[in-house]
């Protein structure tokens, strides 16, 4: 079972959730299971203003925080899972079937991680770009001839299998000792907004050196991102390769009218 | 996993549902999970038939019988499980905690018994009087602070956790060998409306003898279900048993001028 401080390491995101209801049921699954951290990306802000003062909605709900961007919302994470049903096409990311979640977010938990777990809007779920802010993506095994759930009931389920299956070694050591390490044991875990600060310069970088033509621009981006989060850096590694790339944008911008990329090496 | 055929023998029960929305909710988590079979005890005929007819609506809804009682609904169940979330009394079945069903559900699936799985009305829940029809009260572990679900979830829950974790000697002998048997190894379960044959007759009987004064008739059938439910009778006994109080009740109605209790023995 969780204690209280790691429930305070567990935050629930909805991206652009549209209706009301779903996004009360969202709110009452946690306050059920425990959970009381909620942020919700670029809401449609009448429905979203109609779910936070329904009659009886929890308090968690009031005190949701209310972001612009997933980027936004999942900065200070050390582990973003994405949850969904499959579909259509393979995510890029690791995927990892709900019931064997338990051993990774006890890891993570255990090394003192913070975690976001990520539902997309009804109609669709997480875009593949949404994705890319993520480091694995859960799923919901559900049956082929009717895959796709309800927004509430998934976040359910999903609370359901961490509230009652995660263990980790503040209650028991077995479990998280044989916990599949989604990443390796980096006792000093990147969080996402770091990550992005490092995406960002490294996309200037591609600008400066011509690499990135502005059509494949935003695939270059999202590229970039996928590859950081497949990195597992340490806090420590990401600091070194920003120092570097910086000190490449610098020498770039210094000298623009030279033939650049020659000097690089 | 289940296979079909396994799940071709579980059937979820409705007890007086009251909102549509909830009505398609929980089929839709059937659908989700894999189940086909739907109950549906008493509804309020509207609201029923609006969720029948919802645009969208899983085929299994269109095609769930409706049943008049509980007895009714589980009258070919083996084993019959109530659901909730412990609040205000303690029920008086064996409660089991919902990650600790699945193997309860391997065994009566293995000794080829055929389950219920009820749900009680959105209010309040199952009554006493629908527990007293049922061997099992099964309990979603929620927080304290919020423990009541909504009933879409409260399902999706449940069958997620059917769904994914019950391992039957069919896929898996290991965890079927060590579930801890709710029924001990009856090869021969009886059916609940067999149970209720028994009860009817003893009801009759206790009344023949005037063990049972009017005022008193309800509080004993319900002593008597329980009790039923708690013997684990093969079906040979349950023959048995009927046998003999038919015996005494022919006996008992046959000299009703005389002291029939004292003849009794």
């Amino acid at each position: 079972m969780l204690t209280e401080s790691q429930r305070e390491r567990i935050e629930i995101v909805l991206v652009a959730p549209r209706n009301p209801l779903n996004i009360g049921a969202v709110a009452r699954a946690m306050a059920n299971f425990g959970f009381s951290h909620l942020a919700v990306v670029s809401p449609y802000i009448p429905h979203w203003r109609e779910a936070r003062s329904a009659v009886g909605a929890p308090e968690l709900l009031r005190s949701a925080r209310e972001v612009a961007t997933l980027a936004d919302a999942v900065t200070d994470r050390t582990l973003v899972i994405g949850t969904g049903t499959l579909t259509h096409h393979k995510p890029e990311q690791p995927v990892i079937s709900l019931p064997a979640l338990a051993p990774v977010v006890a890891h993570e938990l255990d090394r003192d991680g913070r975690i976001a777990l990520v539902f997309g809007p009804e109609k669709h779920g997480l875009t593949r770009k949404d994705l890319s802010w993520c480091q694995a993506f859960v799923e919901i095994p559900t049956d082929v001839r009717q895959p796709s759930m309800n927004l509430g009931q998934a976040a359910a389920v999903c609370l359901y299998e961490l509230a009652t299956r995660v263990s980790t070694s503040d209650t028991e050591t077995e479990r998280a000792r044989n916990a599949p390490p989604l990443q390796q044991d980096v006792t000093d875990p990147t969080v996402s907004g770091d990550l992005d600060i490092l995406a960002a310069l490294v996309d200037e970088v591609m600008v400066a050196a011509n690499y990135s033509p502005l059509a494949m621009r935003e695939a270059n981006r999202h590229t970039v991102r996928l590859l950081l989060r497949r990195l597992k850096l340490h806090a420590a590694d990401q600091r070194q390769i920003l120092g570097l790339f910086r000190r490449i944008l610098w020498r770039l911008r210094r000298s623009p009218k030279r033939n650049v990329t020659n000097r690089l090496f």
